[in-house]
Parts: C-alpha cells; sequence; structure tokens
C-alpha cells in the first residue's frame, strides 16, 4: 500500500509535457540470411525507463531492437533489428518530438546496445561452410553513432546516454559525456555479475556537465525500476537547470 | 476432445524404451564480454520434436542454446551457450544416452542452429571502437561438427540431422546426409517467408539412405508440433527398420 502510494506520488508531474524519445535492447547486424552479430542487452533497463517516464506525465516513444518483453502502458513502441534501422528511427521519433513540444520539452534517452560494426558486406545467400576453410575474415565497418547524432543538432533535445563497460568504466563515461556532448551519462560495470545485462537489478553513476567540472549521482544497487525512477528524478533537475 | 483423443493415441508407444538427445535453438560465440556472432534460430523446432519424444514414450533430454521457450513436459534441458559447450553436452548426454540403454535404442536429433565459425580470439575486456578504426577485421575459426562427430562413432544412436538452407536446398541436405553418415535428414527452405526462423508453421522434406539410393518424404505446411509428430513417426520406422 505504501508502494502504491509512494508510486502515485511520483505519478505526479516530473516530465508533464514532454515527449521523451527511448531506445532499448541489442542490435542485430546481418551476416548473411542466417548468421548475425548482435550485443548483450535485455532491454530491461530501457523499459523500465520508458516505464517510469510514463508514470512521470511524458509522452514516450519507445525504440527497441530484438528483445522479449511486454511493452509498458501508454508507451508507443517501434520495432527495429538493425543499426542502421534504430538511426532511422530514433531521428524520426525525435524530430517529430521536437516538432510537436519543442526541443526543450524533447529527451532523447539511448540506453540501446547499439552494435558499433556491421559486416561490410551482406551476403544474399547463407554462407556455406567450406572443408578447407578453416579460418575465415568478416570485415566490419562502422555503425553510425546515433546518440552523437542527436546530440549534435541545432535543435537538440536533452540527451542522455548510456555507457556499459567491463574497465575504467568512469573514465570511459565522463570521455564519452564530453566527446558526443551529452547533457547527462549513466553508466554501470557489466562485468559485475550481480547487475547488468539480464539481471533485474542495477547500480549506476550518473555524469552531468556542471560548469568546468562534472556533477555525479551514484544510485545504489536496486531494481531497475526504482532505478529508472531515480534516473527520471535526475533528467527532471537537469531540464529545469536548463530553464526548460 | 477429438484433438485430445489423437494426442492419446499418438502418445502410444513410437519410441518407448528408447532414449532421445536433441539439440536446439542457435549457439552464441563470443567476440568479447558484451558483443558475440550467432544464428536466427527460436528453438520451436526443437523443442515441439522433444515434446513429441516424450508423448511417444522416450526419455528425452534437450540441450538448448539461448532461447525464450519453456521447457516441454517429462524433458530434462540443459542450457548452453556456445557450440563448444553445446559439443560436450551433446557427446556427454549421448555417452549416458548409450550406456543406459545401448546404441541402437538410442536417438541423436540434431535441430540446433550451431554456429559453423566463431572469432579465434575472444577479448577479456570489451573492444573500444577507435576514432580511427573505420573498418576492422574479425578473424573466425571453424567450430567442431557436433553431427558429424557422433554419427562417426562406433557405437552410435540413430542419428538425425537438419539443414536450414536459402537455396538449393535438396541438394545441400542430400549431400550433407551423406558426407556427415546421418540415418535422416530434415531441410526447409527459410527463405520462405510463412515458415521458418520465428515461425509456428514448418515444410520440410526429408531424407534417408535406402540401398543406393535416398528414400524421401514431403511434410507439407503445418503447425511445428505437427511436422515433430511426423518426424517422430518416420523415425520410429528408421529404428525399425534398423531391426533394433
Amino acid at each position: 500500500e505504501i508502494v502504491a502510494l509512494c508510486a502515485e506520488q511520483f505519478a505526479s508531474h516530473a516530465l508533464t509535457g514532454r515527449h521523451v524519445v527511448i531506445s532499448a535492447g541489442p542490435t542485430r547486424e546481418a551476416v548473411d540470411p542466417v548468421r548475425y552479430l548482435s550485443n548483450h542487452s535485455s532491454g530491461k533497463m530501457g523499459f523500465a525507463l520508458a516505464e517510469a517516464c510514463a508514470e512521470a506525465g511524458a509522452r514516450v516513444t519507445l525504440i527497441a531492437g530484438p528483445v522479449n518483453l511486454a511493452t509498458p502502458d501508454r508507451v508507443q513502441r517501434i520495432d527495429v533489428v538493425s543499426a542502421r534501422d534504430m538511426q532511422a528511427a530514433c531521428e524520426l521519433a525525435v524530430t517529430d518530438a521536437v516538432a510537436a513540444v519543442g526541443a526543450e520539452q524533447s529527451v532523447f534517452i539511448a540506453t540501446a546496445a547499439v552494435a558499433d560494426y556491421r559486416p561490410a558486406q551482406v551476403a544474399e545467400q547463407k554462407i556455406k561452410k567450406g572443408d578447407k576453410d578453416d579460418e575465415i575474415t568478416l570485415t566490419l565497418v562502422k555503425n553510425p553513432d546515433i546518440v552523437a547524432g542527436i546530440a549534435a543538432r541545432a535543435e537538440r533535445p536533452l540527451v542522455m546516454g548510456f555507457a556499459a563497460e567491463t574497465h575504467a568504466v568512469e573514465a570511459y563515461a565522463q570521455d564519452k559525456l564530453a566527446r558526443k556532448k551529452l547533457d547527462l551519462i549513466a553508466c554501470n560495470d557489466v562485468s559485475r555479475a550481480d547487475i547488468g545485462f539480464q539481471s533485474d537489478d542495477n547500480a549506476m553513476t550518473v555524469f552531468w556537465p556542471m560548469g568546468d567540472g562534472v556533477g555525479r549521482a551514484d544510485l545504489a544497487k536496486a531494481s531497475k525500476a526504482q532505478i529508472a525512477r531515480q534516473l527520471v528524478q535526475l533528467l527532471a533537475d537537469r531540464l529545469s537547470s536548463a530553464g526548460a
């Protein structure tokens, strides 16, 4: 009952009038019709964030890679497969959001584990294993950087990135925050078995630019739903501080 | 009621006293802690076969790659990730089956979409995307051939393979049947949108060695559960014909 009451309280208005676009899950990059490259990502953190943003009053568009999760209530979901499909869907959704409510009221949250690289060529037929081909090489080319592209727009939403790393987590995250000109970055150490990919729990550190330095919030291990609500609060704080 | 009656009839004894080991689903081959190579495979056909074999009275061990499916009743399930893990689990399960009921009473059904190749080296840390690395190459090495290994045993179970192809389906399947010394092979054209990977339906052609030629059965498009029951009947016929 207390939880329900808290949820009710929380469901207040932190993001009322905002339009939030969230990318979630992995992408799959075809090698041929049967093989693909992908990343570990359950999509749970992105879906929890979509739910928390809707609870907080935002209109939410969720761009999802291949995951096995139910769509949260009051969330518009668009399913995609590859990084380039995800980019097209995110670009369009952000453009629509900015057109509908203005850049200052728009938010883009990039939780998806987008494949950095894709095979340079996609074979139209299944590649056959030759008896003599004990070793083959696959040439990979860089995929578009979705979050950096949206953060570089003239009329840009507030942009929050994610960094899942296995070492030097905080240093990479702060570098990514500055390099991609993000407003916030949430990072976690996916080499920890108790949080991360398939887990229902998470623990994150969040950074944002503050004067010449960075602001910081440490979110202790909790359910992904609880972490999502804390991230929504940090987002709402950044939106207020931007004067929007 | 009629369906239940048919199921009851079918649940007779076609495989009573047999021990069937089935591999199902895809495998995932790690590139680094977050990236992997995989194949499209829902695992549905393998799980349907495990269910049909159990219904037909067999003891069933199901070796499953990463899939989102419930374990059928009366089926022992072992979860694996990579092709090498799958090979180890299949080899062990077949050895146990042969020890328990004898080679003539044992069956190995290889429905898994095993990755033919895996990255030559697995990075211990997440590979970072360099600003200048517009193109990278991934060296892949051949994975073990699980079904050929089991078919090559001195004390071997009856072995049924699967071939999912996008062109020249029947020619490849017959070649695989002979080359890997299988007792049966079931093949389908996964380039057809109405059957295959994620579909609940399937249509298959089955071949087996018969004198100097090959026997053949064409299973018309039907649910994977119905196709599974027809495959069990073909298996039972081969077991009888082998005099077991």
